[in-house]
Formats: C-alpha cells, sequence, structure tokens
C-alpha cells in the first residue's frame, strides 16, 4: 500500500524550510505541502494563547490539503501549542522538541546540556522537560536569545556584532560547561559558524530538523503511510505575507532553489 | 461645542504609546482609545497589502468605539496604507509622516535630511516624497535599521554592541553630512543616545509624536471638535496579544504606570 497524501509541514516564517530540506532527504517520494505565516511572524516574542489560536488556523490549513501528517517546524509553536494541537486533531503530529531532546541525550558525555531558543520557547521549559523525561539525571542550561533571528534575517552571520552578540548570550552556557547545544529555533543554523566559535569546536551543535525528517520517515513505516512511489514528491508553499519575499529568503534556508508559491487568503 | 469622542490611536505594537504621552501634554481632556496589534507585530518587515488590510482592521475596531479621529502612530503603516485608509474611512486620519517631515524642514540648516526607520517605511520613500513636497530642493538621504527595534524590545539601549550597530547603520548618512535626522519608527526614541554619540551633538534628531499631538489639536479645533471639558480625559488601551505583556513593555515608551489593557477579540 502506498499513502500519495501529503505531509503538511507549518512555521512561523521561512525558517522550516530547512525541515522541508531534510524530509526531502529522508523521505524524497513524500508530496508536501509547507505553509509559513509570514504576515504574522515572529511568534517568539508572542503569548502562548496567541500561538496556540495561530497555530490551530495553520492546522486547519494544512488540513484543506488533506495531509497524513503534520509537522511542527516552529519550535516556539512546538514548545507552547503541540499538546494543544495533538487534542484538536486527528492527524498524526510530530514537534521539533522531542527529536532535538533525544539527539542531544544521545550526543552528550559530560550530561550538561545547554539549549537556546527565543522568549517564549525558553520560558516555556519545554526542551528541559524533554531531556529529564528520557534522563532525569541530566543537567540542562537554558539561554534566550531574541536578536539571534533579526542578526539572522538581516544577513550579518559572520560581522563582528554577531559574534560579540553571541559572546553576550552564550557566556552563562560556557560558564555551566554544556558539551552539548540545541539550536532551538528554526533560524539559529544560519548562525552555527559565530556560535561554534564563541562555543569552542568541542561543543555539538543539535539542530533537530534532520531528526524530525527521520521521526516522520518511522511514523509513516510504522502505520504503513509512506508514499512507495518511485518519483519524486511534489511540492506546494503557501505563505500569508507576499510570496516573493517568501521565496527570496527562503531560499537562503532551502539552499535551493524556489520555483513557486501562492498566498494562503 | 464640545465633542466627548474619543480620539482613536494605532500602532503595529507599543511603540505608538508615545503619540500618547503627547497627547496627553497637548489634549489632555481627550478620551483616548489606543490599540497596538502586538500579535501581528512587527509590521516593518512585511509587504504593503499585508500591512494595509491590518490597518484596515485595525481602524474598524476603533471604529466601533465612536472614535472622531484617528492617529496612525505606526510609520509603517502611515508610509504605506494611509492614502487607502483615508479613502475607506470618512473620519479624519493623521500620520507619523506628514507631521515629521514638516519638523525636520524646519530644523534643517543645511538643507541635508536623514530618515531611518523599517525595511517598509524606507522602500515607500514616503518620507522623501513628503520632504519634497514642502521644498523640492532639499536632499533626503535614508537608512533602514532593522536591528534598531529587536534591539529596544532587548534593552539594550546603552550597551557597546548598540553603538556598534548604530554605527554600522549611520555611516553612510554621517558620510552625506545631514544635519537633521528623522527618527522614522517609534521604536527609535529608546535609542536616542546612542544615535546622538553616532551623529554627533550638532545633529537635530526629529521624533514625529509631538508633531502629530500638535497637528491633532489644530484639526480638532478647527473643526469645532475640541473635548472642552476641565476634567482629565479617559482611557482605554487594547492589545491583540496578552495584555499583561503589552503593559510591562508599554510602561517603557509611556514613562507611566498602565493601570489596565484588554485583549481584543
Amino acid at each position: 500500500m502506498s499513502d500519495q497524501r501529503p505531509i503538511g509541514i507549518f512555521d512561523s516564517g521561512v525558517g522550516g524550510l530547512t525541515v522541508v530540506s531534510e524530509v526531502w532527504k529522508y523521505l524524497p517520494a513524500e508530496n508536501i505541502v509547507y505553509f509559513g505565516d509570514t504576515a504574522r511572524v515572529p511568534y517568539g516574542t508572542k503569548s502562548k494563547e496567541t500561538v496556540t489560536k495561530f497555530s490551530v488556523e495553520n492546522v486547519e490549513f494544512l488540513m484543506t490539503h488533506d495531509v497524513k501528517l503534520v509537522l511542527v517546524a516552529c519550535n516556539t509553536a512546538s514548545s507552547l501549542s503541540l499538546e494543544f494541537l495533538k487534542r484538536c486533531f486527528r492527524v498524526p503530529m510530530i514537534g521539533v522538541i522531542g527529536p532535538g531532546a533525544r539527539e542531544a541525550v544521545s550526543a552528550t558525555r559530560s550530561g550538561r546540556i545547554g539549549v537556546i531558543g527565543t522568549n517564549a520557547t525558553i520560558s516555556s521549559g519545554a526542551y528541559e522537560a524533554a531531556v529529564k523525561r528520557i534522563d532525569k539525571k541530566l543537567k540542562v542550561y537554558t539561554a534566550s536569545c531574541p536578536l539571534f533571528v533579526p542578526l539572522a534575517e538581516e544577513g550579518w552571520v559572520d560581522k563582528k556584532v554577531a559574534q560579540d552578540i553571541a559572546g553576550i548570550y552564550l557566556k552563562p552556557l560556557r560558564t555551566k560547561k554544556v558539551d552539548t547545544l540545541i539550536l532551538g529555533c528554526t533560524h539559529y543554523p544560519l548562525l552555527k559558524n559565530v556560535i561554534e566559535k564563541v562555543m569552542g569546536p568541542k561543543v555539538s551543535l543539535i539542530d533537530s530538523a534532520m531528526e524530525v525528517a527521520k521521526e516522520a520517515k518511522e511514523l509513516l513505516d510504522a502505520s504503513g503511510a509512506l508514499n512507495k512511489s518511485q518519483a519524486l514528491g511534489g511540492h506546494k508553499f503557501f505563505s500569508s505575507d507576499e510570496p516573493a519575499r517568501f521565496i527570496k529568503i527562503g531560499e537562503h534556508f532551502l539552499k535551493r532553489r524556489i520555483d513557486c508559491a501562492k498566498r494562503k487568503d
């Protein structure tokens, strides 16, 4: 049996395209519908109630495309709203917190894990809880880095100020001697060089996108819902603000040309 | 005759509270209804179509409070959407661009005016057009400063990185030897110290909030719509995201305690 229905993926903006990229690697036959809520981005500075309301609307939109699985690519929405979404909708859902936490737990040797993210993700304590659910003895240290998203969007990923800002935000985590750092926001991988410079070469940086794609594959396989076509899957990209801007910034995250995106009305 | 109806003010978030502050000074008897669209902030990175759609919704909300005048406190909404709003609604409206441009024109001695703002405000060319409408011979130089809003919201207004970032953004305007600089975003007055340090003491910094309040007074007076009560006016604050956060950040802009804010549903 082969399930042709697409996988739905949403994010507050373009950052979730890193998840699309990994799904293409691990599940090349799958069709994808991606929605980036670029008219209301960012989510990371907003309340649980607002992020959850937006997330519900996003999943409703994906459902109109008859998706068989929803990937919540946004760390803030995964932290604040995944549990509620799972209660609201019958479609299976995977967020980025669990997969990221699992990867960090298997990477750490010292048992000291750092997490960076938006204000909302960090205040939610979601990563900390996910790590502790796997192993209570692990130590988790967190820091919110609100300027990282605008820095990445400004393209200032190699400038000295980016390193200075990273130095300020990451200092407490260096003091705590973490050996593993979860990049708890889809924008942060763009600042990987700077973060690596500040944290040093011995600290493993964890980006959940790959783990999410692996987990999606396992889940679809286990439930007999893989698309077994030999051809490459298709994709549809939607954004709530102007598609031209979505395409322009999105290509940085996808590392590939985006031929078309449509506005969700 | 005395018109008790409130003045409506909207902004993409909390920054427009600087306009409220000036209205309190110039028009203490007026009632005020303020709406900050904190669930969808910022506007400055979004398209004209999206900002205009949001702005129309914001004015519709203010109209439910029977406002006699609308002040568009957001520079981006004033730049992209004011003309459309004026065609849509019969209520009189004042944006921040015209008043800011007029103040800059009367302040400049060298005839070289700088404008800083969000990407959307700067790309619109609205300040440049407003200055040229007054005097074609004036030179206008612009720079967008996307990191200023997150810097101000992070409270990093005196840190060295703030000065470094200001140094990068403002360098072209220093080279052009402007003697007047329009702070074309309601957040920028929070970075006044840093901007002053970079631009030097001889450059006048123009913040439109005061001029908007003066123009509101003239307009209400001319149309016989002033509130002539001897008592201080009342105020109602609304936000689209959590009121608690609106209050917390809003107090920095208002420089006064906010006793209550409600969520607009």
